[in-house]
């Protein structure tokens, strides 16, 4: 936790206080090891960061008087469409790329995800949120990434996909394509990734078909959680 | 498992049949659900990689034709200085690691390690084996990376490093340095990553006077698992 992210419910006695419990208090507490006094990054959900001061501090609560310097880091013009994985690895993929400060990230079906991933937990608003506050908390960036669930693959293609990625470069990651990942763009991108495993020739065809570029990154085949780092790294 | 990692010891009768139990027969059986005559993509370890045909499988043993092609993919020239993570991070840095191709690693002390993380059982031979080679099977490579601990900071990069490092454009990933991390670089390289919440000046001013260069990939701090990953990807 290198941000302490802040939200409007925190707040007491106006714009500078903020008093904390919870998982916050435990970590600022057990790992931050605070005193009175320190200070300490923070920032408000969707707004600024600055610093915040440790004006109070027992095992029930954390307050700070916090005051708010400069805007979060800007996001990444990228929307990265990934096959949903399985929940454990999903939840690792959220964090990273929410660090990474991937602007948009699409959820989807494919042939090879399967059907149980789709009543995971993780995916309630309550599962996605924890996960990418973790990732803000980590890379000092205050505004979520939003995140988009489409559970019909060819519904979403065809009729929302050309929409949502209006003058992005479009690409799909994928083993056998002939060009490399392009890098250090300079312009909005969507990245798609497949499952394990890998899109069906249907599915990249489909993706083709909507101006999606197929890349590769090297003989190697990458998890998903190393995928999303490397590809996003190279892009920007 | 994109490709079944083969020992010595699983060949019978010769150099085109193996006999294979336990994890590999678990996880062929289970996610790959194999069939008689079915193949699948092998490798020997630290040799050349090709397919096997299914010739015997039941819930006890499956056995294999073998055959061997092409090389396994080159290693990056990179040697990865990392301050030792937590055991469970370390897990999957070693994976992700394997998988990227890294040709050594380096897991050194640093003042904000945890002194206790040097006890973990992930740290054995047998504990780092298991995770590089699920990251072999991951990346259908067969060649281990080179692993070495260093417990003792100050004596191994006074004494040890500089010969490990010669010739080598040398880099430490610094959040306060002005230089981006190079992209697509086409020399042997050595980067060093420090621990969460970073390496102390002392160790920084330590690792400069060897000649590493302090580079920084923006504002946002990643985690030790997305940064490998995305600085790996950004110099090769």
């Amino acid at each position: 936790m290198n941000l302490i992210l802040l939200f409007q419910e925190d707040f007491i006695d106006g714009a500078n206080h903020v008093r904390l419990q919870g998982r916050r208090l435990t970590h600022v507490r057990e790992v931050h090891r605070a005193q009175l006094g320190d200070e300490f990054c923070v920032g408000i959900l969707s707004g600024r960061i600055g610093a915040g001061r440790v004006t109070k501090l027992d095992s029930s609560v954390l307050e700070m008087e916090v005051w708010f310097e400069q805007a979060p880091p800007p996001k990444l013009p990228l929307t990265l469409i990934l096959a949903l994985p399985r929940p454990k690895v999903l939840k690792r993929v959220l964090r990273s790329a929410s660090s990474l400060g991937v602007q948009r990230i699409i959820l989807i079906n494919s042939f090879r995800v399967e059907k149980s991933f789709w009543q995971s937990p993780v995916l309630s608003s309550e599962g996605l949120r924890e996960q990418l506050i973790i990732g803000l908390e980590q890379a000092r960036d205050t505004v979520l990434p939003e995140v988009l669930l489409r559970p019909l693959f060819k519904l979403f293609v065809e009729d929302e996909l050309p929409g949502l990625i209006k003058g992005a470069l479009s690409l799909v990651a994928h083993p056998l394509a002939s060009d490399p990942c392009p890098r250090d763009i300079k312009q909005p991108a969507a990245l798609a990734i497949g499952p394990e495993g890998g899109f069906i020739t249907y599915e990249i065809d489909y993706l083709l078909s909507r101006g999606f570029i197929p890349v590769q990154i090297g003989k190697r085949i990458l998890s998903v959680e190393t995928a999303v780092p490397a590809l996003v790294s190279k892009l920007f």
